[in-house]
C-alpha cells in the first residue's frame, strides 16, 4: 500500500525523547548477551509498592470499584491528601483545592492549562526534568530555561527570577527537591520567590513530587507560603507507586473550577483503583514501611556521595532530598553523552548523561540515581574506579 | 490572605464543563433527600469489570508489578491488540503501530499532538462527544463541527467531507459508533472519507471506543481500511474497564514514533495495573462474560427505542451501536435542557441534554443512555410516560 507522506505537527520538532532511552534500550541488548549492568540510570525506586497499599487495592477489586470517579477524585481521597499537608507540614489545605491527577504529569498539564496563554513564558530551572518545557511546548507557550548551577544549589533565586521576568512572564516553575540535582529551595527563597511573582501578576508552580525523599533538614511544603500558587505532588517517588499513575495538584481557589473543567475534558479521571489503593498509603502501617525505604535511600546516598567525589567526579553541592547525584564529569570528558556510553560498553554501569536535563552545559554532567541496592551500588563504583584507572 | 487575581489561559473560556454534571449533582441531591432516580444519563457500563480481569490485576499485584512500563505499553499488550484485530476484524495490525494510552483520551491527545498545527482544522460532527472539540482547543487548533442529522445517520460524509475540507483543514475525526447517537458508519464510505483525506494530505482519525457494542450487521474497523488513518480505542466501553483508564491508538507507522516521544513527556505510561489487567481481557472465558453484557445492552436497546418513540421522541434512526439513543424532543420542548432539569424534578429520570454534544440545535435533542437494567429502564419508561400525560 503507498505510504502517504506524513505530514507532523511542527511541536514534534521541538519535543525530544528521552536520550537515555537509546542507553536503556543498549544496557538491556547487553544483558540479553549475559552482560550483567549495574543500573543508576533509572528514575523510580526499586521498591515495590507496599503491601497494604497493594492489599488495598485487592479490596478495591473485590468490591467491584471499577467505575469512574469524579474528575477531580474520590472525595475521600481528596481529604487524605488534606489531611497530609496537616500532619505533615501543620498546613491547612482545603480538599476543595486539591484535584487528583493521573500523575504528576496529570498535574503539570491542569495547572499550565488553566494558567498559560500561548507565546506567554515560563521560567524553569536548567538542568531540570525534562518534560516540563515540553508541556509547555504543547500549549505553544515558552519554557524559558534559566541555567542554575551550584551557587544557587542548581535552583532558581529571588534574584534569577528579577533578572529574567519580562512581561511575557506568567509563571515560574520550581522543584525541591529537584531532579537532577536533589538540591531543595529553603523557605525563605520560596517566599521571596512567591512575592516577586506574584507583584508581577504571575505564580509558582511547585513541584513538590520528591517530597518526603528529604535526608537533610526539615521539609517546607510551599503550601505553607501561600494559598496563592500551584503546588505539584506525586504517589509516585515516596509512595512507591510509579506504575500507578496518581498525582495531585492544590491549586489557587479562583483555578480549581477551572482545572475541574480542563480534566473532566482531557482525563476523565485517574485510575479509580489507584485512587482506592492510595487511601492506604497514608496509614501508619504504610508510612512506617515507606519510611524505611526512605531510610535505604538516605543510607545510599551517605554511600555514594563520598564515594563518586572520591573517584573525581565533583558534586559541590550534597543534595538533600530525591535520588540523585548530578556530577560533574568534566574532569574526565567533555562529552558526558559519549563518557556515559563508553562507561556502559566497558564497565557496565548505566548512567544518564545530562543532555537529558537541558541546554546548560549537558556536556559537563551526569545523573547518578540511587535506585538500586547499596550492593549493586558497591558494584558500581568499584566498575567506575577500575574504568577510570584503565582509561 | 489577600486573593490574588486570577490570570486564568484564554482556552478556558471556549473549554465547556459537562452539562450534565449540574444534573447529576441535582440527581444526587434529590436521593440523599431519599428521592429515587432512574439513571439514563450515564455514559459508562453499569457492569461491574470482569472477574477474570480482575483477578489478573490481583496477580500482578501479588507478583509486585508496580513500576512503570514502556510509554508505548507492554510489549505483550501491544501484541494482544494486535491479535484481537486479527481475529475480530481479521486484520493484521504490526504491535508496533499500536500505542497503549491512559484512556482514548490519551490516544486522541496523541493523535492531535502529533498531526495538528496551531491554526489547523479538525473536521468533527456535531452532535459528538464534546470532549473531542477540546482537544483541538488545547492545541491551539480549530474545531470545525459540521452539523449532520438523520439524513446522514448523523456521521460525517464523503460529500460533506469534501463540502467542508479547506486548505486549512488537516483532519476529520469520524466515531463509529458514535456518541451521542450511537450510529455507525459503513466501510464504503468509510475508504471514501479515507481517500478524500489522503487526496488532499489529510488523515482520518476514526473513534471506534464503542467497537464490540455493536448489534446490527457486521462490524468493520477502519484498520481495514488503510494503515494509513488513526484508529482510537478503548477499554471502558465494551471490555467494561471505565475506571482503569486504559485505551490504545494505531497510528500510521511514520507517527509511531513520535507519538512515543510525545508519550514519553507528557504521560510516562498509562497505569501499570490497567495494563495487566487488560491482558486477561481477551481471553475466551472473559469474551464470554463481555459478550453477553453486549447482549443485555441489545436488549435494552430493543426495549427502550420503540418505548421511547411510542412515548412521542422522535428517533428516526435505529442506532445499531453503543449505548445511547439520541431522541428529538421537540414535540414537547424547544429547551431540551429545561426539559431534562424538569423530568428530573418531576419525574424522577435523569437524562443528558443536548448541549453537552454541540452547537447543532442541542434544545431539539435529549440523549438516553441504557447503561442500568431493563427493570430500570421499564420504571423509567413508566415514569416519562406519566410526566407527559400530565404536563
Amino acid at each position: 500500500m503507498r505510504r502517504q507522506s506524513a505530514h507532523i505537527a511542527h511541536r514534534m520538532a521541538d519535543i525530544e525523547p528521552f536520550h537515555v532511552m537509546d542507553l536503556l534500550a543498549r544496557a538491556q541488548a547487553l544483558e540479553a548477551t549475559g552482560r550483567n549492568i549495574v543500573h543508576m540510570e533509572i528514575g523510580e525506586p526499586d521498591f515495590v509498592t507496599p503491601a497494604p497499599i497493594r492489599e488495598a487495592a485487592k479490596q478495591a477489586l473485590d468490591a467491584g470499584k471499577t467505575h469512574y470517579t469524579p474528575a477531580v477524585g474520590l472525595p475521600a481521597l481528596r481529604e487524605a491528601i488534606s489531611g497530609f499537608y496537616q500532619t505533615e507540614y501543620g498546613a491547612s489545605v482545603a480538599p476543595e483545592r486539591i484535584v487528583v491527577t493521573p500523575g504528576a504529569s496529570g498535574a503539570l498539564l491542569l495547572a499550565l492549562g488553566v494558567l498559560v496563554n500561548p507565546g506567554e513564558q515560563v521560567l524553569m530551572a536548567d538542568p531540570g526534568y525534562p518534560c516540563n518545557r515540553h508541556f509547555a511546548r504543547l500549549l505553544e507557550a515558552e519554557a524559558l530555561g534559566v541555567p542554575v548551577g551550584p551557587e544557587s544549589d542548581y535552583q532558581l533565586t529571588p534574584a534569577l527570577l528579577e533578572q529574567h521576568w519580562t512581561t511575557d512572564t506568567i509563571a515560574a516553575l520550581l522543584a525541591s527537591p529537584s531532579n537532577p540535582t536533589g538540591t531543595v529551595i529553603g523557605a525563605d527563597k520560596l517566599a521571596d520567590m512567591h512575592s516577586i511573582a506574584a507583584k508581577r501578576g504571575g505564580r509558582l508552580i511547585v513541584d513538590e513530587i520528591y517530597h518526603g525523599l528529604i535526608y537533610d533538614g526539615i521539609a517546607n511544603s510551599a503550601v505553607c507560603v501561600s494559598d496563592e500558587l500551584f503546588v505539584i505532588n506525586s504517589f509516585s517517588k515516596y509512595f512507591c507507586m510509579t506504575g500507578w499513575r496518581l498525582g495531585w495538584l492544590v491549586a489557587p481557589a479562583d483555578y480549581v473550577r477551572e482545572a475541574d473543567k480542563l480534566a473532566q475534558n482531557i482525563f476523565l479521571a485517574a485510575s479509580t483503583l489507584s485512587q482506592h489503593a492510595a487511601l492506604a498509603a497514608f496509614t501508619p502501617e504504610s508510612r512506617e514501611i515507606l519510611n524505611g525505604y526512605r531510610d535505604d535511600f538516605r543510607q545510599r546516598r551517605d554511600f555514594l556521595l563520598p564515594a563518586l567525589r572520591e573517584l573525581g567526579f565533583d558534586i559541590p553541592i550534597a543534595p538533600a532530598g530525591a535520588f540523585y547525584l548530578y556530577a560533574d564529569c568534566s574532569q574526565f570528558t567533555d562529552d558526558s553523552y559519549a563518557f556515559a556510553l563508553d562507561v556502559l560498553e566497558k564497565a557496565g554501569v548505566a548512567i544518564t548523561p545530562g543532555r537529558d536535563f537541558g541546554a546548560n552545559q549537558p556536556e559537563r554532567y551526569l545523573r547518578f540515581a540511587y535506585t538500586t541496592s547499596l550492593a549493586r551500588l558497591e558494584e558500581g563504583v568499584d566498575r567506575l574506579a577500575a574504568y577510570l584507572r584503565s582509561a
